[in-house]
């Protein structure tokens, strides 16, 4: 059905500390970063540790345990980029739009009126993606 | 930060036997039904039977449980419908494009080229879709 997953994918060398990323949180299970290709201001990815390529192959008590920093960065993304809404995103093989080869979760903030940039299309600058990721952080933080 | 949950809503009138749906799959938890104006063919949607307005007030439990049903059914939904990857998509308020106000999850076949359809846009025919229900619940069953 699907290729097998490739430990020399981007998100598994930020995992193993192999390159840098504007790191929001972490737990045991996962890493939520910003998106260096953002579709719009605040665009993060959750991203889980245990290695899959997408929803397709993952462990399913992995998506569970996921699925609640899903929602708790959501919620955070709203207040910390005052958001009117909120997508969570995630596609499954090359034909969906998937670049990146590691099971990873898209929330992004939407403010009414401002259409969503092209998926993975423009690099943001270093210091708003950086800014982003501590207002999240602070965020959640606040969320609990 | 975000409007209370409406019981007028479609979803809602579903669950409770009110209207009619193209149904895949039920447990205690969630219902899956075709979407009746699908992205793709063999649009379905995971819909927790636990009332909220979306992803932001949903109980952390429901949506655990329910992940693993959104797994099964992008799994099943390769199969069913000969799929070459799988877009999930949670909306969040009006913003986001939200167009029901009950906790769902898309789950949208993409076959290699064939771009999606605009959301809830153009109803498909009951036979199609009572065609693909049949499909999917066929594949989920096989999935196991």
């Amino acid at each position: 059905m699907s290729a097998k997953y490739d430990p020399a994918n981007v998100f598994a060398k930020i995992l193993r500390g192999e390159i840098p990323s504007h790191k929001v949180y972490e737990d045991s299970d996962c890493i939520v970063i910003m998106d260096v290709m953002p579709q719009a201001n605040g665009h993060s990815l959750i991203v889980p540790k245990k290695p899959s390529r997408n929803l397709l192959d993952a462990d399913p008590e992995t998506l569970a345990r996921s699925i609640r920093v899903i929602q708790r960065v959501a919620r955070a993304s709203m207040k910390a980029f005052n958001a009117d809404g909120i997508v969570v995103r995630q596609f499954n093989e090359e034909a969906s739009g998937q670049t990146v080869f590691h099971l990873h979760f898209h929330v992004i903030p939407i403010i009414n009126g401002v259409p969503l940039k092209q998926h993975a299309a423009t690099m943001e600058e270093a210091e708003i993606l950086a800014g982003n990721a501590e207002k999240l952080a602070a965020a959640l933080e606040s969320e609990g």
